[in-house]
Formats: C-alpha cells, structure tokens, sequence
C-alpha cells in the first residue's frame, strides 16, 4: 500500500539528501511555509514526482534486438555510411534491422551486390501500412534533424530511443559524429546512456465537417490520407466532427497557407481566451522546437529540460506582440477568429499542411510521450554545441566597438 | 516510515488521478517506458515532488497579526490610501501594523492630528538596522512593482506572503486594486488564496581582495554598507575573499557602468564556459523579471510559473546572440573575461551597484526562497492581463495589411 | 542652350542661399574639397538636380476636371460618404467623377432613388479593360491604405495627385479626415497642397518559358490575365522570354507560397550577388512600405522621404540576418538559388501572386513614377502621426522599471 | 553668369542622358507632371544639385605632400607595419609624414636605432595643443575602426582623404590590406581612386549654466576639458549658456550614464516634440554609424550612401519602440523630459562623455563635412564585405528547415 504524505516526503528527502536537492534541473524544492504563520495548503493529490532530468540515464530491461534504421533520402553520401552501419548491426551485433522498403528498394542498395545479403536480412516495412512501433527497441538516425522529426512521427504513443548521427555538420538533434559509431552504438547497447526526454506536444484538430461547404480542401497530402490503413496519428469521427490527433516533437504551425490575407485566429489558454493573432501566423513549439522556425521568427531559445510550451507570432501585425513561454501542461486551443474572412492553414513538424476553416479548432498540450533523444555528452554540453554550430549563436569576430577610439586619444591623456 | 518507491507512487497517481494529471502546470507525467525494452534507470533520491503550481493556495497555521506596510514614497496621491489600510488593519482588524521609521516620521503623517492615534500604534523599523523577517505574516505594498522588489529584498530568507495594490494602472506585480481592499483583505486573511510563488535568483558575489589595488570603489551606496547593522543580503569573509550574498526577484545586471568601453564577461553554465558576453552587458534573470528590464533588452516573456532563469545580453556586438532560457536548477557564473581591459558593474533588482574586478565572481542560481505573491484572479488569468496592460502587449489597431487592396479590386472579379 | 557646370551652380547657390541651403531634407551640400589638395573629381554628366522634398507643393497647370474616387468595398459605413462626396463633386465643384462600374452597379447605389440623377451623371469603368490613367486629374481615396495600394496599380505610369480620407482610424496612406472634406477638396483645388512623393518600386519580371515543363502554374488569378484586354502592368514577350513590369507603392514579396519547404533565393545589387536568403522568404520595399510588411518581419521604418529601398528577410534560417537599407538607384536582382529543390513566389503589393522557376528572374528598381499623396499637415507631422495610431510606435504605460524599488529605500537613505 | 532653370536643366539632361540616369545611386529623377493637369511648383531656389554619389572619384588639385599616419596605441603588431609605411612615405614617396609626439616618443620607435634616420624627418603634434586641420594631404590609418573614429575628431571641418588599412581582420572603416600597401598608397597618389562621402552629424550641446547648482560634474575628461588650448570640436559661451560643438562620425548617444535610473529624453524633430525615450537611452548615429553601437541595439542596417539619420532607442521600456531613419537634412533636438528626476549623459563617437541637466540641450543634424573614405573595391562591394566579415551578416550554415521530414516521408509518396 502506497500512502501519500506530502509532508512526510519532504521531510524525509529534505533530511537525507539536502545537499542533492540543490543540484536538480528543475531548481530546489521551494519553500512552503513563509514567514511565521503561513504555508501552502497540502494537497496530495497534486503532487507530482519527477524523476530529476539531470540524473536520467538509459537503461533496457531486456537486451535490445530490434533497430530501426532511418536514412536522409535523396543524399548520396550516406549510402556508404547506411550500408556500414547495417552490416555492423546484422552481421557483428546480430540486430534485427528495419527499414522503410523504399530505402531498401533503392537503386543503391538493390543493384549492390556485395551487400545483397545484408540487404536479405533487412526487415522492411511501408510507412502508412506497416506498424512497426511495437517492435522497435532502438531507432538509429543518419543524417539530419529531419530524420528524428520523421521518426517522432512514425511513433505516435511511446517512442523508443533514440540516436542520431549526423555526417556533414552537428543538427540541433543529432549530437553523434558517425566516425566512432561502433564504439557508441556498443555503449548505448550496454545501457546507462544519458538521454534527454525531449517533450512533444499532443495537438487535436477537430473539424466541425457539417460547416464544409461544397469541395473540401484535404490539404496537400490527399492521396495519403486516402490510401492510409496506418496513417501516422490517429483519426477518428462522430455527429459531424472529425478527429485528428498527432504528435509533433517541434511545432505547430498555424499559417495563411498560399493566401495574400493575413490570418486571423484566436489563442486560448486553458479555456480563456488571451489573444488574437493578425499576422503570417503563429507558431506553438517544444523547447525542442525554440531553435527551429520559432527562432527564425524571433523566439527566444529554451533548452529541452524546461518544461514549457513557446508561442511565438510569425509577422505579426503589432509591433509589441513577442514570444511568450508558458508552463507545459496548459492546454492552448487555436480557432479562425469570428471575424476572419479567410480559412487557415496548420502543419505538424512541417507536414501534413491542411485546411482549418470556421467552426475547426486545434487543442494542443503537452504530450506523455516524449522523444528519448541519447546524448552525446550530457544535455547541456550537446545544446550549447548546437547552438554554437547549427545557430551560430554568438560567435562573432571581436571587435571594441567603443574603445577603438579611446585607444589612439589615449595618446594624450 | 516513508519508503520512496518510484513506480509506486507512479502507480497509485496514476491509477487514481489519471484524468486530474494531464492538468499539472508543468506537463504531464512523461512516459518512463520508451519501445519493448528502454526505460529510465529508477533513481528513487533523485526524484522531486512538487505540489502543482496550479493548485497551491495560501493557508494560515495561525491567525496572522503583523502586517508590514509597504507605500512607494514621494507620491503624495498614496497618502490617503495608507493611511485608510493602517486605519482599518489597526482598528477594524486588530493588527500590529509595521511600517518604516521613515514613512511613519513623514510629514504627511505626523502633521496629521485625525491620524495621531493610530500612528500611535504602528511599529516602526530602520532598513538595514532592525531586523523584522520573523515577525511579519504578510506583507501589503500600495503603489508599484518597486514595493514588491523592495519586499523582497527586505526578506533574504523566508518570505511572508505578498498581497499587492497598484493605485494608478496595473502592475506585474500589483494585481489588486484598492478600491475594494477590504474585502480582498479579508478574503486573505480567511485563507485559501491563489498565490504564485515568484521564484527568486540566490547571487553570491565572491569578491577577490587580495587583488585590490588601492582605492576600491564601493559602488553608490557605500553609506548604507558603513553603516549597516543589518544588511539585507548576508556578508562573510575569509582569507581575503568577501562574499555578498543576495536574493533578487527580477534580475541581477552586470553591465560597463559609467565606463564607455564595452564589456567582457564570460558566462560559465554547471562549470562549464559556455559563451563570452561582448555589448553593454547581460542580464539574468527569473521569469518575473523576464518581463522587466529583459523584456526591454529583448526577450520573450516567460510566465512565472515555468521553472528556468532566463539570459539576456544587452546591446551584444554579435547580431547572433539571442537570449536563453535555461532549467531552474543550473549554476551559472560570471566573470570578466581574462583580457578584458575593463572592469564590470553588478546591481540587484536595480540596487546595490558595485564593481566587480579580476578575480571576483558572480554564482547564480534558483533561491529555495521565493516570494509567494497572492493572485487577484489567478496565475494565468493576472500574467496576461498584466502583459496587456503594463507592456501593451500585442495591443493593436485591427488592420488589413494584404487584404485591403484586394478588396478594391474585388470589383472586378 | 543649357550650359551645365557644376562648379558654377555650387558658387552661385552658395552665394545666395547659403543659410537657406542647410534645411535641405536630404541634407546639406557636402564639401567637395577635402584638406588642403583633395577634391571631388567634377562630372557633370552625373550631377542630379532635386528639388527638396520638404519644399515640393502641388499646382495646376489647368484647373481639374476628373476625378476618380475609390472606395473600399463591403464597408456599409462608407456608402454614405461616398454619395455625399459624389454630390458634392458633381454638383457643387462640377467635376466629372469616375467610378469603377462596379461601385456604381452596386445595389446600394443603384437602388437609391434620391441618388439616380448623381449616379447618372459618373463615369464608369472597369479594372483591366479601360484605360482610365490619361484622363484623371485627382484621385480621391475613401477608407483605408488598400485604397492608395489599389490606385496606384490602377497608373503604372505617371500617377495623378492622390487626397485619401480614412473614415475610422487614421491610416499610413490616408491622413485627412472625412469630417471637413470640403474644405480640404476646396483647398487642393486651389492649388499648393503640400505634397510627398512617395517612391514606387519598378519590377520586371522575366519568365523564361522555354524551361516550363508541363502544366504551368499561373498564379490565383488566372481568369484575369486571361481576359485582360488592358492588364495592370505590362506584359511583353520575345524568344521565350515573357516580361511582365509592374510598379508596386509597398513592397514585392518573394516567399516560399503554399510550399513547406524553406525558400532558397539569391540576391544580387548591381549584378553582383550579395547573398542569398534561406527562410520563409525576402521583402524589397519603399520606405513606404517600411511600415507595412516590412515592419512585421523586423525592419526599422524609414521615413517616405528617405531615398532608399529596404531589403528584410521573412523568418530568416540565420539570427545575423538583419534588414538592410540600400540607396534608392541599385538594381537589385531576385533568382532562385541554383540548388533550390523548390520553386517560390512572389506578389506585388500583395496582388498577382505567381510562381518563380529556375530560369526566371525579378529585376527591381526604384521607379521615375512616384505617388504624390497630398499631405493633410506636413511630410513630417503625418508621418509621425501614423507611426503612433497606426502602429502604437512607443505607446506606452510610463513606468519607473528600475526607480520604484529605489523610491522606497530611499525612506532610509 | 549662370541662370538656374529648373525645367531647361532637366530638359537638357533628360534628352542627352536618359540612360544614363537611371543610374543615379540616389534613384532616378522622379516625374514632376502628374496626370493631365498636376505638377510640382517650381521652386529653383530649392533645387539641390548633387553629383552622383556612384560617380565620385578622388582627385588632387596639386600633388600630396603631408600624410597624418595615425596608428593603434598598444598593439605592438603595428609597430613593425607603422616604421614600414613611414619609412616607405619619407624614403621612397618624399612626403612629409605627421605623426602624434606620443607615437613618435614611443619607446618601440624612440629605441629602434635603425629608425632613427625616418623618425627625426617626423612631423610631431599633440592633440588638443597642435591644430594640423590645415596642412594635412591625406590621412593613413593603420589598425581598426578605432582610428578613423579618432582621425574624424581631429578635423572639425573639412576632412583630408582617408586610407584605412586593417592588419588583422577587416573592418567597417579600413578595407585595405597592408599586404600591398605600396602598390595602393602609389594609386591614391596617382589620384582618381573611389570614395565614400560617409557624412558625419553636427552636434551642438547647449548647456544653461545658470541652472547649474554647486558642484557640477564635467564628466570623465576633466583635465582635457581644462588644458585644452585647442580642442576638439568648438566650445563658446555666453550669457549663462556654454556652446559645444562636435563632428560624429558614428553616433551620437544620450544614456542613463552611472546611474540605474531609467534615463527619460524628449526627442524634437525640426521643432517638435516626436516622442519621449524611456529606457536606457537613444543613440542618434549616421548610416556609417548604423553598423555600429545601432546594430547592437537592434537597428537595420543603412549603406553608408543614402542620406539619412538613424534613431535607435537603447532597451526601451516600450515594447513597440522600433528605430527609425529620418532624412538626412531634418535637425533633431534631445532635451530632458519635464518630469525626469535623474540626469542623462552624452557621448560622441563613443568619447567626451559628460552629463545633461535640465535646460541643456543637444542640437543634431548632418554636417556638410564628411569623411572622404577611400574605397578598396567600390562603396557597394566594401560594405558587403565588412557587414559579412565583421558582423557575420546571414553567415549561416545551410540547412533545410522545413524540408528534412519531409525528404524522409518522400520515400512513401
């Protein structure tokens, strides 16, 4: 039996581990009685426990078998690197591999005869088709930030881990160099890896169908939303409403789409609504997220741990409308503001573009379904490096902008 | 006995709870489970638990009775108000009232014969002379985010809880307003207040004195550190170090100071250098300060209740150089840059302003004190009408930047 | 015969109007002797003779006769001042007016009775198939900038001297107000209005056709370039290659359309390539449209009267990628990056909005055909006047950011 | 004799030289008729008569004698660079090189036997004591920004031709190699080189020392202030009221100084009152200024031809205060506000800081003496190239935002 004291809790963690609590990423426990007399009110049933994000490292219940392996397409230079990497799994780690039947249809890889035997061996599947996301107990990316994006989106409920490769230069969610895969693949496989959960947003569109009028708009996508047996997210219908319900591990993206207009919604926070948006759009990310296209639209840029959501207005039309940082488990809803005379457009991580119309809205939280995302170093080295790489955040040439001057008529003083 | 068991408590919560949990401010539970066979390593000392921002409400364990009175001085249109809150704290509630030996020794105050009785009863303290941190059950501040920020610093530890009234237009951090303070008073008093517990930056400044070379400059208020029985902020020293500890609830700035030279601070994350701040200086700061002088430097605005601290240069010489919202929990340290021909200025919520030499440095993290501001509304209802009405925030005329020509030209479509 | 010399005309303008000369908008003469032996070489080829911006008033060389008057349409609340400004027009100043037949087809002209004789007497034309722009003398704008936007596409010639009345809020383009139209029609026809020549962007455009592949997207506007007898702009073709030339008052968009995908533009300036723009696209705008677009993407606001043309990216992949001020006389050049894997659009003023291949390129300039608008006080008042009601430019709470907390310790210093 | 008439000038140009003149960096000459019967009244007294900026070449009226060669203090890296030009100039040129007494007194060339025959043919003077304003040729600077900065502030008037050479790394103002220093100084003699008129601003600093009580602080340069026999800028005064005046060639910059005070100006143009300045401070800077303290505060970026002055606030407390750029030939004023309880401080070009009480004021427009910067390409080509290299303008790693996911999701379409 399981009973739940708050205060006995803190008791006992603030008597055993006082010098630890100073060091978790979220900050100390607060303070909860204040000045003499008084106190928060206790309530158990809101206590939450949270495993510290810095302490978090990988670990497998059983040993891992099944890996999937995604590759950028259309880039030549990692077919060599993919066809290694496959060997090394199949012939020296004994994996079973999996990857899309298109990669291994691939001219590449079919007309390679001397990997024809790995290729034998590859478990292949159909994106749209096949559900592989109860088999796969690892997922290797090569190639860019794209590849983890495309991997969030193949799992809609649980992830599994995930570890990232990049060939040219370091992606915001590929920290590892390929150079030494094999001694790192080994180690992830050991277990122990320190990985950061990388948090994604649960977003519901739902579509009031009784409004549409006349020929629908399914987006630019439609030939996949009809053949889909397997649809990445989940839809579902009932009395007129469509359901759609996916998870995106960077943003949402609400925009004009290829209109002139600019659009026209309403932002919600937990049912009140806070603002409308007249503007390009608006774009509501993870902290994942903040260092993609929210900080080309001026967002300030937040490490993965901090458990928040960023909205940040694409062109907006006031010049005082910035970037706000809200808690993570608020629900944000976005709808057409009554008096828009133009639809929207919303896309998830950059795909599945699609129509949202009068009577629509767009519900979005924070998922329990976060990206296990294996660290390179550990969470803070690996962000600042990406920073510095991807983003070329401050670098810059040094330069004495005032005191140039001061310099030379130091002469005289 | 408290037994700590991770799963446990996983369990039981989300057995019992499992619709109220997708409502925590901070997010949901995540996932612990990645794929058929990742997990996280169970780390049961390393777990936090955290009562839901969103449900903490102020209680008392006995009846409060000192109220410490805080008004913005020299403006005369708060006279009257003060004097109508000590009049009915004193006699139509019974409270020992503190105020400053200042405002009660004012003019306005002591010329007035209708208020002698009640002056009469009011406690008086000298800042920086008597310490009233452990007799004060709440705090009420007429006139400004100034009070709030004096509050704070008026209470280095534990800090009683803060009801706040802004006279003219509305505050951050004054969301009350005093037209109907009687019943909001008594509401408080009863208990079961909203409250936001502002977190607060503990800065130690460490200052190198053996370096010292002749003349040091004390900053602007060397009086008040002569004189000081009771410093706010706690000061030691050992072995030719000095340390100045402080507790800031909007932000510590270190910035050139009166010198036209710009400065050169490096910023350490965890120990670890992570960039060199070259401009007018940077700023670091909570997320209730992220809406003060940040906010003007060019940061998103961060909600109170996101658990991070945010880092903002001013005026940096590289075009690149964002601001950052890093976890709550991290260390961050500042110190001139090893080749900087310049020294740097350190203030406090705007006071205190000293300067910080080679060798000196400043450590930065999340205060296990934060001050526990009671709600007008609530948490998320008081931050946006305070960003719409302090900072005008994405307040605008409507406006058809693409559509209007259109329009016209709709005549011939 | 006209003998011109530079140094001639410099002694003489120095002679006489030497304290006169240093109100120049565009500033004073510079010297064109450096130091004792340096100077200017003199060409006078290329000296350019301005009149200054601040001292240009409009005059007739014939009394007007034809007025074109634009309104903004689906706005009920304008029918009423449009008839009444029609009458006045018509039957008080005996002007002949011009309406699109449209605006006079529409019911809430055609089926007022006390308005037939009025109605009667307006000429009518329609967008796109009669030439109106030799014949108009004045051109009076009713209800908002899109109006302006929309007559100047209406003259990609010589434009008419422009009054533009908003009804509600004042808007950039259009400073009277309706209430004393009289007065103020009154005073234009006499004569000597302060003018501001707003520069116009010249754009060319040229496809190269005998890349088209296939099934040629033609913009969201195909029925109109199909059927136009008369187009807005010229469109010209020779040996695969279709011009099309158009003057836009604002800005010419580049962006990424309906697309996903990042747009990947060069940009060259006299030839010669300076960079290229990786984001959601480019802006290039006349500092009047500084304060539409532009100002939504990030750029600062340049004042009509500022011979320059501005260059802003759209949510830039790069944080360094500030806009940019060039003089108004650069060509600049717009072309599809050679590895952008997708096409991009552009738009003029918001309108034509069409695709841009490999092979096909934008030629932009600042164009000889300003806008006269009619200022209703001066070039510098309305500008400044606009700036705060249109974009609230520094509306603001005043408030005491860094002062309060020092007011109220004040009390002990 | 030379009678100015406005229309047979443009007739003449306008027929001989069509093509000619859309050229003109400043734009083409707009269209003075508009429509049938409008047109701009003729005004010649207001006519401006530029040479194109694009056009202007260097010449000498009689060869070169005197080179001011001014170097970086305290970069030893330039000693050996200084002796090799100065020996070059007296040796092989047979000029007469000026240099500071400090620079000639200076240890590394006092010492350096083998240099002595070169420095006893020197030029010396003392800044603030030796006016050379007059017998200066041309102006070498070797090392930074810094030196034209400080060249400028030598010559209040007229400004001789400057060659900047960068030794390091490019920078705003020095785009010459030194690598081939022989070959380029042996060009400029030759004459016929391109320049750059980089317009510097007028700053007259009115200060009512009849308001000034007790003690008044003269800012950070006393003794100079003190000793001068000859300083920089101007300095009159009369009747209560002290006159300063001064060439910028960067900016202009009121600010809060040592205090923490928000500083609160008033900002008139040509007379009236714009808009009030609360925050930091306002920095008025040129277009060559505009890459400099402007861009880090947030400015866009002006080519150093379009004749314009900059406005960039300094973290304004509004959210909505955007910079903005005025004609060059406005005249701005900066006083206190009204009701601004702490002083400000003003600097120029980043040197001569000193404080502003009520009733001074500060009287800014554009000097009719620039910097005659000579260009190492072309003024197009310099500006490019130093905004890529010193502000690392749009450097960024290419990568494919939006496009990555969807390379990987291609492999199902």
């Amino acid at each position: 039996m399981c009973s739940i004291n708050f205060h006995c809790l803190r008791c006992c963690l603030q008597n055993s581990l006082i010098s630890f609590l100073s060091h978790f990423l979220h900050g100390p426990y607060p303070a909860t009685h204040f000045g003499p007399k008084a106190c928060i009110l206790p309530n158990p049933t809101s206590v939450m426990h949270i495993q510290d994000p810095a302490s978090q490292r990988l670990t497998w219940n059983k040993p891992p078998v099944n890996v999937l392996v995604i590759r950028k397409i259309r880039d030549e230079s990692l077919v060599g690197p993919f066809k290694e990497l496959c060997r090394f799994l199949v012939e020296e780690k004994q994996m079973m591999v999996y990857v899309e039947r298109r990669v291994a249809d691939d001219a590449s890889l079919s007309m390679d005869e001397t990997f024809g035997s790995i290729r034998n061996q590859l478990c292949t599947f159909r994106e749209g088709y096949d559900d592989i996301s109860d088999c796969v107990d690892l997922i290797i990316c090569l190639g860019g930030d794209g590849t983890l994006l495309y991997a969030s989106s193949l799992f809609q409920g649980s992830v599994p881990p995930v570890m990232a490769f990049h060939l040219g230069s370091l992606g915001f969610l590929t920290p590892f160099k390929f150079e030494s895969y094999k001694t790192e693949v080994a180690k992830v496989f050991e277990g122990n890896a320190a990985i950061t959960l990388r948090s994604r947003l649960k977003v519901k569109v739902v579509k009031d169908m009784l409004q549409r009028t006349g020929q629908e708009s399914y987006g630019r996508e439609p030939q996949q939303q009809e053949h889909n047996g397997l649809p990445h997210g989940h839809t579902s219908s009932e009395a007129g409403k469509v359901t759609l319900q996916l998870q995106v591990l960077n943003e949402v993206v609400v925009d004009r789409g290829p209109s002139s207009y600019l659009s026209n919604v309403d932002l919600y926070l937990d049912g009140r609504l806070i603002t409308s948006v007249q503007g390009d759009g608006v774009i509501v990310s993870t902290p994942t997220g903040s260092t993609a296209y929210a900080a080309a639209a001026g967002a300030s840029m937040i490490h993965p741990n901090v458990p928040a959501i960023m909205v940040t207005p694409i062109c907006p039309h006031s010049l005082s409308f910035r970037p706000i940082v809200v808690p993570a488990g608020v629900e944000l809803m976005i709808t057409l503001s009554p008096d828009a005379r133009n639809t929207a457009w919303v896309s998830f991580d950059g795909r599945k573009r699609q129509e949202i119309q009068h009577g629509d809205c767009i519900k979005i939280t924070t998922s329990c379904y976060p990206v296990p995302s294996i660290c390179c170093h550990d969470l803070v080295y690996d962000w600042f490096e990406s920073l510095a790489q991807c983003l070329h955040w401050n670098v810059r040439k040094r330069q004495a902008r005032l005191a140039d001057i001061s310099d030379s008529s130091d002469t005289e003083n």
